[in-house]
């Protein structure tokens, strides 16, 4: 079975491939030890990843990736924690929504969502309240595809001995983390993502002792992630059903990902799926919003071209149309629209993705980029 | 693609359809028009089965079921709310533990595993405590497959003035429940179990006036239904990420399901595989658990054979060899296991299953039944 159209250039879902797919074919029952098998050798590889097998577990959860942020905080932050939430963008915004719903206790360091937080940023915000436990960052913040400089912050928060919670759900997998050189008690994401897999589950890389201590922290019995490793721990199953077909499809998924070359070499496409995108997206006059520095290689925002004649309903369907789709800005200030870099794409197809957005706009007669 | 072997004789994840499966091999945009009418036709038709259209909104919900349980609770049930849960077996107990976690004020019921809960036990439990608001019933409970008297413990419920909250999991779309004329709050199931869909995503059927009072109530922010609606309804998308394939096999699941016939032709097959089961094990000797009047036809408990040579786990893995995947008893008191009548089988096949079950027990020369 072919790839199948549209190409989904979405920060997940994305677009899986065949073989991940056709993983998906199979029922498997969730009491048998073949499919235990399946869930240990997932959570093995996910783990070797971030080169956290000494140091962390991997605790997989039903649900989409928003579940496993909430259930991170729930369970490892204590009820009488403190959360400093630094925020560029809708992802550290709703964590901030997360710690209000959940009566954790927090505050926020707002930048421009063209600004990366920094190392110093946090250094002074430590000095300054001495409540704070933990502190909660988004790696890239996928409302715009800013990168938020990961190793520099883990630095200082461990300086000051405090507890680092990642929300890595759109970087994980593609940008290298080293669990034994980025200190932090918890690193999130989902199936969904630089993985290649179908949405339906996340997972969160925990500290093995925050994890053990954490016993009735959480808010929630479904989303403690506590209960949820020691069940699974002792009986090698999920505690309640898991999305099975989600699970072999994710495991699937990432047989190919070690056979592409692991990390490095997923990396490596994105990068130049990204590259390719900005190249010829440039040579139409489309701008990208944030400068390459900060630009991580998952997601790009372009300003909407100026003229008129272009709305991005239209534009959507046009190039939808032509086999792409793309995704709408979620930027309040500025029109904007994205176009992932992530999935099963290589940049031969970025590269024809752009030359029907180039085909779109000319039919629209959008003049004014 | 063929059925996938072997045969799952569970409840949940169960036996799908090739059909259905093969649903899973598109890729769909979560942000698409046509993955919201995907969404809005699997409401539209969710509601048809309960007729619930004019009074209840379907909600879907990331996650397995019990997510969709604790939502419901937490959803619906007011903080200063009060719930009475009428346990007889480990769904039950479940959500006790729910409402304990999620810090609402409740009491329990408790009847042996193989007695059912009665309208006459409601009404006194609700004269002698005013405080409870809401009472929670388990209408098949899956850990013996015990049915319990809903309709008439409705409206005992209702004369009462309090208000029902029905986990109806492993029951939904098989056993009949009209919400014109069993008055419930909130109905809950998912997509792995008679509808034959694959794990990874719950709904509730939430009447309408509480839905639309209970904004606020939720302790978490990714099982609050309310929010959860209200988005839904002004964009036509899931809040967060939906597990798109499993939406999409859950609509292909039931487009299948209105094929055969829907509920009646889904209850009569399930009716048919449980009788097979059931004349088929008697004339091995193997007893049900449960007597034949309160035995829904979901699945089945069956006494566990007295043979010292008889071990579950033998037992299960020579099953499984010939195909067909049992599940284990979850009775604390008695040695039983069961026998799911669920999924994409006919009776036919639970004959074979049986033929199976016979001959193993033949291998392992098991003898005193
Ligand atoms: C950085 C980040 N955090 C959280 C989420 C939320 O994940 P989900 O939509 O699966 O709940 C996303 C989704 O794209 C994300 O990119
Ligand atoms: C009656 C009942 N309630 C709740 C559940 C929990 O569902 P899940 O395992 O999907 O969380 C089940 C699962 O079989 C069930 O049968």
């Amino acid at each position: 079975m072919s790839t199948a159209e549209p190409i989904l250039l979405t920060p997940g879902p994305l677009t899986t491939s065949p073989r991940t797919r056709q993983a998906m074919m199979i029922d498997w029952g969730s009491w048998d030890n073949r499919f235990n098998q399946l869930t240990a050798s997932l959570c093995e590889q996910l783990l070797a990843i971030i080169n956290g097998t000494a140091t962390h577990h991997c605790v997989p959860l039903q649900g989409s990736g928003t579940f496993a942020v909430e259930a991170a905080i729930g369970t490892l932050v204590p009820r009488d924690g403190k959360i400093l939430v630094l925020i560029n963008g809708a992802y550290g915004k709703r964590l901030a929504k997360i710690c209000e719903v959940l009566g954790r206790s927090f505050s926020t360091f707002e930048t421009a969502e063209d600004e990366p937080t920094t190392a110093a940023d946090v250094d002074r915000l430590l000095r300054a309240d001495h409540d704070i436990t933990h502190v909660a960052l988004i790696h890239c913040e996928t409302s715009t595809g800013i990168l938020n400089p990961l190793p520099e912050i883990a630095q200082v928060v461990a300086q000051h001995g405090k507890r680092l919670i990642i929300d890595a759900m759109s970087s994980f997998g593609a940008l290298p983390v080293d669990a034994q050189q980025v200190p932090f008690d918890a690193l999130i994401a989902a199936s969904g993502k630089c993985l290649e897999g179908v949405p339906g589950m996340g997972f969160v890389f925990a500290r093995k002792e925050s994890l053990a201590s954490a016993a009735g922290n959480s808010h929630s019995l479904a989303m403690d992630l506590q209960d949820q490793h020691a069940y699974m721990a002792k009986t090698g199953q999920w505690r309640f059903t898991p999305p099975t077909h989600v699970v072999a499809a994710l495991h699937e998924a990432l047989l190919q990902y070690n056979e592409e070359g692991g990390l490095p070499a997923r990396h490596e496409r994105y990068a130049a799926n990204c590259q390719a995108l900005m190249e010829e997206m440039g040579k139409l006059g489309l701008r990208s919003f944030l400068p390459a520095a900060i630009q991580a290689p998952i997601i790009a925002t372009f300003h909407a071209p100026k003229d008129p004649r272009y709305a991005f309903k239209e534009f959507y369907e046009r190039v939808k149309a032509k086999g792409y789709i793309l995704y709408p800005g979620k930027l309040t200030q500025v029109e904007t629209f994205r176009v992932g870099c992530i999935g099963h794409v290589n940049p031969a197809q970025m590269r024809e993705a752009v030359a029907a957005i180039a085909e779109v706009l000319r039919e629209m007669e959008v003049l004014d980029i």
